[in-house]
């Protein structure tokens, strides 16, 4: 199977029927999104603090209460189409089914946020390569020292991925980056992990660690995980994601977030 | 009275004493915000309405149910430092007070709106002049033709507003105020009001005529009085504005939404 060049729907209709993966490498040139599914009871206050968190939460899309499909997922059902999800009542982890049919209720109000692996090929195109991809595993992500905006019950730090780039490419990765604002856009730090209350670049709070060569700096990017952390610390009766590197693959393009 | 060189906090405490005149001219450098204030149980699909369109919904800053102040306006109350209000209820409009205390309630969520008075000091500070301030006129504004994506219960037209350009000014306007897309933005349309449904532009929906002269094309830009009409349309039991021309004046400069 040439995962690499199937068709979004194609994708979906594979997890659809079970299979279990992470999405890195699927359906070049599509978008990939994080998952947060709340009840509507907590719906304003997830789209207030990804408003006032634009960076690490930027909203693609939203399916409304009982909604389970739209225009980023045509013809497909966000209750199966992701390989695997998370859930959490209360704030902690229970469940970590391949479909929601045991956890969906029509109050549930869906958030497709934005994902990094969007400016991804656009650096690798540009001939800066993704240490993460090149030694076969899924971003390293880390919670910072930083505070998020605060929206009523919503509250949390702002987790970051990390990227290791080659000293004479970060000015470019910068650059490159930026043009991608709706898919958290341009590094929020540069250098030094310790700035960011990051004590140990190999023990990365959600992802895998990965090496950072002699001559490479690590840079770090906002992180759509963010409002996972904020839905894990404000504890909503019950919380839907995407398990860590198993994303929703979308129709959108990854061009379709390029500003000129 | 000098009122252009009034601070904002300055400006809402005149407010806040009951005067009740058009801010046009205010404050200048400083952002003036179109307000929409609704119940929380509103407030999801208000944001939601606002994600969807973000061209004519920018959101600027959100009191959350029951705050009366916040960083846009710094020792500021929401309740009393509008000039006019407007008030509707199930999108029937039933006062308009120059304050709010006979409507206030702690579950009232505020939207603070962008608002294109921003961008018209730049366009005059690079020799464009503006119709309606020439002409001592609020901003006419229209109904369009067009529909908003809906979010809930929130639903309705596109709203305009519009200047006459110089035919040779026309590509300098669209390309300055492309650079303020937290506050409109490019214009959505340039020429023949009819492509938009505007049958006479003497008659404008909101705010004044003004005289479209020779040599001169009518361009429009999507208006921040948008979320009001979607407001009349869905017919909250409760919705609150600011009236016409009379905005907040917060403590944001207009240069804070210049993009580079």
């Amino acid at each position: 199977m040439d995962r690499t060049n199937l068709a979004p729907a194609q994708a979906r209709a594979l997890f659809r029927d079970g299979l279990a993966t992470p999405t890195a490498g699927w359906s070049s040139g599509f978008t990939q999104a994080n998952l947060i599914i709340v009840p509507k009871e907590q719906a304003f206050d997830v789209l207030l603090f990804a408003n006032r968190n634009p960076k690490p939460c930027p909203i693609l899309g939203v399916l409304e209460a009982g909604q389970t499909t739209g225009p980023l997922l045509v013809g497909g059902d966000i209750r199966t189409d992701v390989g695997r999800y998370t859930v959490y009542e209360n704030g902690v982890l229970v469940d970590e089914p391949t479909d929601l049919s045991a956890w969906w209720r029509d109050d549930l109000v869906t958030f497709i946020v934005g994902c990094s692996f969007t400016f991804e090929a656009a650096l690798q195109g540009a001939g800066i390569p993704i240490a993460h991809i090149e030694q076969g595993r899924n971003v390293p992500m880390y919670r910072t020292n930083r505070r998020c905006a605060s929206a009523g019950s919503m509250a949390g730090p702002l987790v970051v991925s990390m990227r290791p780039i080659a000293a004479d490419r970060v000015a470019d990765a910068a650059r490159i980056t930026a043009r991608y604002p709706a898919v958290h856009g341009a590094p929020v730090h540069i250098g030094d992990p310790s700035d960011l209350g990051i004590r140990d670049l190999a023990k990365p709070d959600f992802g895998d660690p990965v090496t950072v060569a002699d001559g490479f700096v690590p840079v770090f990017w906002a992180c759509g995980v963010t409002p996972q952390a904020a839905v894990m610390e404000s504890r909503p009766p019950l919380a839907i994601g995407h398990a860590p590197g198993h994303m929703l693959i979308t129709d959108a393009r990854d061009s379709d977030y390029l500003v000129p």
